[in-house]
C-alpha cells in the first residue's frame, strides 16, 4: 500500500535559490523509505538471507519549487519488481493537494553479503513486495 | 570539454553503512557543476537575458561505494543539447582509475523569468554549449 | 515554557563512527528552534521593527552518542534574557527518559537590518520572553 | 603549527538568509582537522593504544555570514593540552584576509575503547601535541 510521511521545510533545507536543495529531496526520499519499512518485514526477510537491499539508481524529476514552511507528504509505494532489482514510486506533493514537487523512481538490487554479487528475489520476498504495491 | 572535480571523501559523507550517502553525491554534482560554469559564461548568458537555468531532471547509477578517506574525481561535460533542455554527464571515477563510483545525467531547462515558462536555447548560448560539448 | 520536538535517527544521520554526526546536531537544534517559535509571536515582533534575529554562539557537549533507529527528544526553552541578546537551552534525551544525548545553548542578538547594528530587547518582546521562560 | 583549509562556498551551503547556514559550517571544521589530522601521526598514536579522538564540545561565534561564491580558509591549530582532553582552535577567515567569519573551540578527549573511559593523554601524545600547538 502507499505510504505517506509529512515533512515541513525548513530554512536550512534551502539553497541561494530559496528553494529546497537538489540534494535535499534525496534525504526526503531516503526518510520516507526507512519510514515505510518499518511497517513491513522487508528488511528483515532480506537479511536473515545475509542480504543487503543496495540503491542501484534515482532518477527524480524536480518538477515545482518547495519554499520555506511548506508542508510536503512523500507518498512511497512498491512500483515495479523485477527478477533481481525493486523500484520504489516516491511521489512528493504539497501536503494535502495534487501539487506534485518531485517525482523519482529509486530501484534496488538485493546482494548477497558473502559472494557480493546480485540475487534474485526469492518467493517469500516476491509475495511481500506484491502485498506492498497493492 | 570536460571538467574534473577532485574530492576527499571525509567521515561525515558516509551513513549507517560505511559508504558515502546517495544524497551526499548530488552535492559533490552541484559542486563540480558550479567549478565547471567557471571556466563558461554560460550562466552569465542566460542570466543576461533574464533567464534561469533550472535543475529539471537527475538520474544517477550507483556502481560501486565510495569509502572513507578515498580521493575521487568528478568528470563532467554538457552530453546533449536539446531544444529547450541540455544535459549535463557527470562521472564520478575513483581518482586517476576508471574505477566507475556513480554515473549521472543531470537535465536543466531555462526558464524565463519574467513568465515562468521554459524558453528555447538561444544561439549564442548553442554555440558555447556545442563548444562545452566537444 | 518548554518545547519538545521528536526526531527519529536514520542512516543518514550518522557518519563514519556510526553515530549522528556533530553538525547534524546542529540541523536538530535548528529544526527544534523553528518548531518552538511557531508556538510564539517571537519573530512575528522582531521582524515588525525591521528588525532580525540573528545567531551569534552555540555552545554544544555531546554526552552520549545517538545511534540508527533512536528515538530522541530536542527540548527547547528560553534560558536567558540579556540587554542585547537571548539564549535558548536546548537538551537532547533519549525520547521519554532522563538521558542526555546533548546540551547545547544557542545565543542571539537582535539585528537591526537597517543599520546592521545589533540592538536591544524592546520591552514587548522581554514580555514575551519571560512568559516564554517560565 | 597551523593548518590552512580552502573552502568555497557554493549554493547548496547557503539557507534561507543566503548565508552559510550553522550546521554546514560544523562541516567546515571537520573537513579541515581531518586535513590538518593528514599531516601529523595523533590519530595513529591513539588507535595503537587501543583508544578514540572523541569530540565532547564545540564552542562556535558567528562573526559575519559567508556569502556564495566566497573563498574562505579555516585555520587550525591545536589549542589546549590538558589532562584528559584537547582543544582546536579553529577560525574560519575570508580568504586572505584577517576578515573573521567564525571562530570556535573544538574539545576532544580520549576514550578508552574497552572500558569506555576517558583516559590521560600519553607522554608520547602530549610531546607531539606540544609540537603541533607551536
Amino acid at each position: 500500500m502507499m505510504h505517506i510521511n509529512h515533512i515541513k521545510v525548513r530554512g536550512f533545507h534551502l539553497d541561494m535559490y530559496q528553494h529546497v536543495n537538489n540534494a535535499r529531496y534525496l534525504e526526503f526520499l531516503e526518510e520516507s523509505r526507512w519510514a515505510y519499512f518499518e511497517h513491513y518485514p522487508l528488511m528483515e526477510k532480506i537479511h536473515a538471507r545475509n542480504c543487503a537491499l543496495v540503491l542501484v539508481n534515482i532518477d527524480i524529476n524536480y518538477r515545482r519549487p518547495a519554499f520555506n514552511n511548506e508542508l510536503i507528504e512523500v507518498r512511497t509505494k512498491v512500483s515495479r519488481i523485477g527478477n533481481k532489482s525493486i523500484s520504489f514510486e516516491q511521489n512528493i506533493y504539497l501536503e494535502g493537494t495534487e501539487t506534485l514537487i518531485a517525482d523519482a523512481i529509486a530501484t534496488f538490487c538485493i546482494l548477497d553479503q558473502e559472494t557480493h554479487t546480485s540475487v534474485e528475489i526469492s518467493q517469500d520476498e516476491r509475495t511481500l513486495l506484491e502485498e506492498m504495491a497493492v
